[in-house]
């Protein structure tokens, strides 16, 4: 069973309620990393035995910390239409929220399309060396292959000017994408802070949504390559940023589009 | 008394309940303005007696057609931290869901920041000529002064090759922004499938947020001056298309970031 399957799983806990707990593999600094609290999320919704169609829209808010151990999650069909559905949930523990989201869901038909947020031109994954270990455990569950922006190395609180981060990356070992693992995909970026001020203040993701242009079947086509993945700051005020992001796959295709907002201290 | 104020005024209605009703000077096509339904579910939380702080990020889904007239906003504290607060929202019409949205609160205080998405060079809103009237009811209630991508005049099927749209706009007559009117302000952009696609086909906004860089003071300080507001779309797949966008002030300060997802049947 590969990892973030067992940090997915989750069990009938009665009507719109399932029990799961965090992985100490998908641990982050401090408590579990938020995408994988995302991705947990978006799983009550697709074992949901209510639910209709594929993800297209979802956004999580970070409300407390996540304790390490068990957790429950509430997911509520709150409307279901012809076509699309509706989903409020929550992540409880000690019968509190700890983490918010709405969902919806939709059954696709096909339609003109296009794609005018383009791929850019970078070099393949396999032309870019793999990132060297890193102390945090969940980083390790990916393979990364930076692009551009990474992390600065040394911290001298200097501005970089911008903050534009690009990276493939795909899970470590590998496993066919779905929405799940998108979605822990989607919050992958570093603080951008730490691109425009290059000092270690507290932070953390307080929202985040994500828009799923492909469905299901894009996603097994993907199966396990590499997802490009961009982030870029847009403003930075009083205690909190939020950055815009794309993802795309090898071939090119808009997987999906994300933005998140962040707190920080000073 | 303003028509927003109107059309935002909400009556206590119980335990975090308020009813309100959908106002005809803000129509659209068919039913209200969108951006309107939100900026009542924002105003929801506003006058709730427990709310802390200020919006910093709110995500509202239109879950169902808002049906002319009388309406109900359940807005529930889901958790209250020290300088914190999320939010879970429904509008319901005939004990029925008909928007889902989630909003966080929050003390905001001074910090490094900086804008990185800066406000482009354009001209300013006295240089441009009033829109001429729109037979839409809503857009009425806006001075609008367009500055690029405006929607097509001619339906021919062709496609702009992109579609961004750049605008100024404040609410007609002039009130002093706040949260609910920089939140209407939000949906304002028309499809931008109309630029990359110009046939008429059945659409609407489904999901939208809006994360809030201006605090109360900023937004005071902005006053009833003109917002410059920028949309463009991303990915259009499969019945979808999403679009970023930005909200600046006439002094170049990040006001907003917003993000919205689409519907389209063809």
């Amino acid at each position: 069973m590969h990892v973030l399957d067992e940090a997915i799983a989750l069990q009938p806990a009665g009507e719109n309620l399932l029990s799961g707990r965090t992985h100490p593999e998908y641990a982050n600094f401090i408590g579990p990393y938020g995408g994988v609290t995302a991705a947990q999320m978006v799983q009550a919704v697709m074992v949901h035995p209510q639910r209709l169609g594929d993800p297209v829209a979802f956004t999580v808010n970070f409300a407390a910390a996540v304790a390490d151990g068990e957790f429950t999650i509430e997911a509520i069909p709150a409307r279901t239409n012809r076509s699309t559905q509706h989903w409020m949930l929550r992540m409880l523990q000690g019968g509190q929220a700890v983490s918010t989201a709405t969902a919806m869901t939709a059954l696709r038909r096909p339609t003109w399309g296009t794609t005018e947020a383009a791929m850019p031109a970078v070099p393949r994954p396999h032309e870019l060396p793999a990132e060297p270990m890193r102390p945090v455990r969940w980083i390790r569950h990916y393979d990364r292959r930076i692009v551009e922006g990474d992390a600065p190395h040394e911290w001298k609180g200097q501005d970089a000017g911008a903050s534009r981060t690009r990276l493939w990356l795909r899970d470590q070992p590998g496993r066919t994408l779905d929405f799940p693992s998108l979605t822990a995909i989607a919050d992958t970026f570093f603080p951008r802070l730490w691109l425009r001020r290059a000092q270690q203040t507290p932070l953390g993701t307080v929202s985040m949504t994500v828009y799923y242009h492909a469905d299901s079947a894009v996603l097994a086509a993907t199966g396990t390559g590499y997802v490009l993945a961009q982030a870029q700051g847009q403003g930075f005020r009083d205690g909190y940023l939020d950055h815009t992001g794309l993802l795309w796959n090898e071939a090119g295709e808009l997987l999906a589009t994300t933005h998140q907002l962040m707190y920080y201290k000073e």
